[in-house]
């Protein structure tokens, strides 16, 4: 916090192999969060570094085991058992500034950058206001070579519009620093923690990293999800009969 | 103010003995504020340091004996007759950015944390938004040694939720820096500058830190605490009769 | 984006002849830009430095060729047959603090100033809240002798108010490091994309700065804000039989 | 702009005998920034340096030459025919930001500091929401001596409350470097343009600094306010027939 407004300290630089960078940040939805903590957990990956910034909301927040602590980022490492190494990066919080998510994002890329990561995905919501039974992927690149291979895979490249906040300027960042970078979002209804796009999200990602990913533990919180979407859809139901409803023009479009 | 955003004037670096640091900045209730200043003026605290700071509210206050002021923060010290010195940190204001809020915490921490100090509490509200005779004191700390320590004194443990600001911040930026701390939050309704909070507080942090504290010029403040919530109760009861009243779901359950 | 905001990356100090600045950024009906972008494409530019800044908007956005893109600024050179060189800034999006403008507006007039650049024109909208078939062109000066030169060229001085945001500081900027600006302001009603204001603007630059300007492309773009307009005046028209309006003096009168 | 956030462009350091500093600052009823502009013509200061800074507000406006110029502030000086010097420091606008505001205080007071000023006073307004023939003069020093002297020349002591902006900072700043300082606030509705507040201040700072000033052209201004005020009151005459008015106790009282 003495120089700048991002603190790193590195518990260990690994040896790499082949590796990649999957981050997702809390977002819309929670898909990025959601998806980047369950590879944390399947993968058993180990931290290696820890970011702490003024950038962060001043606060502190009861964690799982009763103890508190201010926000951080956090960076895990594992090899995989298909041979390729897996870095993962998530936080507790977005930073509340611009230059604060500038920083943060330089931070990550370039330690990773250093340890030999050529591609760096994020992962992120695309919210369509309403409710979808299989979530498609959406997907948006930094090269034309990256969208082609994203395409291949079966995502839904998109066409215009914009990423907001680290999901998005990570891979902006990425490129900037001359790597290739792309952002998978999940359809989601932008209305409930949903487990059901993290699961999309990953299912895509597990193509496209060309890595098998176990998504059994999330299988669970996406049927959580889908009984909270069913009942808001028979309360929607309900109120439909007597309430105007918009029509899908009307509805919001927003990705982020 | 010429390199970062937070000045230190240090007027001395006392021999501490044990030392514990207690803070209390101006928030919800003024709970903590109003503890911080009884624990300076019943131990006959001295000022050791002085922080100034470009993210205080650029403003001047008239203060009670009618000068004016920028808003400045105050770290006290004194040995007590129990042995343990004790630091008091409080301020006229908070910083208005997160950067001033971290900056400013990691300034104090760094100061005691030289004089030996190993343990950091703060005091806080804990928002209710109904009137209470006998508040409860809540409490968080940064590790679950702590959290069992508060528990056996009788502090009701946070199992959710977070501490906004410097009250919260300061055990944070405590623990990055390799200290313990927790908050101690005195329950209000968020309604009155509440001096009876404050009392309940203070009583608490004298079982936590084995201090015994002087809480009688506070009992005085407390008991005008309680007419006007009785004044204020006494209007809620007649508008009830004739206006709907919130039930106890409605009501605000925040933490600052 | 180590130090400072602003970040410059020179690809060619280019030689330059007798060289001006033009600068349009996104701004109110995209004037601005549009003129800009359209002085790249018709002079054939090549980029000769590009901007990144840690107070751009936190984001990516898909670009024409479907890849995402951080935002950031690009300085454009070429000669012209006249002899003149002409250098071009245009970006993506405004930086989001003060801070970001003014070094932002720093960094790009020093890199111009040592290529022998004396004049800097920037480009963007008047808006005045109703439609024009042959918008005015405003503008204003940094200096007496550029007003005047201005006025000779027939643009309508302003006398009153201000411009803001990077269409306004660069010329600011300009001044406090010793070169003359101007800004000239095409006349829009700030409801649509407005490339009839940006042709109008670039044909009195053509004029203020001596120098022959292709707008040819852009008249076909002109034609399609015209036939918005047209239809937006049709709508109007309809409303207006059931809806009072406002007089000329409740309208709008801002400048941006 | 390079380090830090403000510029100080020095032009001259003046030899200066028994000299004060005086600022006025845009705010409300531009009652601080009227009186400071007086000065300085009336006294005929010659500038001796000028501030630029990055939390400005990012815009240039037109002066009443026509040309355009990003904000700034201005330090003037003269020696006066009573033997003490005057320094007057004014702005087009104040920072936008707290660190831009303690900055530029701090290095307007670090400069004449080095002059040999000793006491600092800032003139704004005291805003009261009603309209007053014969406007009081406010005031609050950051000393009791201050505050002594200033009473003993009429000055009605403020009780309570604060000075926001550079007016209350300003001297503030200078009790943080070791010098004196007092705000004088002249009593104004807030809801014009007051000449007859600024009148009123400096005709009490000539008492207060034993520094005869003409206030002679400010007269002609304050008689134009009275003009404006006296219309407002015949038109809240007028629709206080139709309309419930706020009584005394519903009005702002707000220092600004």
């Amino acid at each position: 916090m003495k120089t700048g407004v991002v603190h790193e300290h590195v518990i260990e630089v690994p040896a790499a192999s082949d590796p990649v960078l999957v981050c997702g940040l809390p977002g819309s939805g929670y898909v990025g969060k959601l998806a980047a903590d369950h590879l944390v957990s399947s993968f058993k990956l180990r931290k290696v570094a820890e970011y702490t910034s003024s950038t962060f909301p001043p606060q502190v927040s009861v964690k799982e085991d009763g103890t508190v602590d201010p926000p951080r980022g956090e960076l895990f490492f594992a090899p995989t058992k298909g041979g390729r190494s897996l870095f993962v990066f998530t936080a507790d919080a977005q930073p509340t500034t611009s230059e604060g998510e500038y920083e943060l994002s330089d931070a990550v890329v370039s330690f990773v950058r250093k340890c030999g990561v050529k591609k760096v995905y994020t992962l992120a919501a695309y919210i369509t206001g309403s409710f979808s039974n299989s979530p498609k992927v959406y997907g948006a690149g930094t090269s034309k070579e990256m969208n082609k291979s994203l395409s291949e895979k079966g995502v839904t490249m998109m066409k215009d519009g914009g990423i907001s906040g680290m999901n998005g300027l990570l891979i902006g960042v990425a490129a900037l620093r001359g790597l290739e970078g792309a952002c998978l979002l999940g359809e989601t209804s932008g209305y409930v923690v949903d487990a059901g796009a993290s699961k999309a999200v990953l299912e895509m990602l597990s193509k496209v990293v060309e890595m098998p990913i176990d998504t059994s533990m999330l299988k669970e919180k996406a049927e959580e999800t889908q009984k909270v979407i069913s009942q808001l859809q028979a309360m929607a139901e309900q109120s439909r009969e007597t309430t105007p409803q918009p029509t899908r023009e009307q509805r919001p479009g927003y990705i982020g």
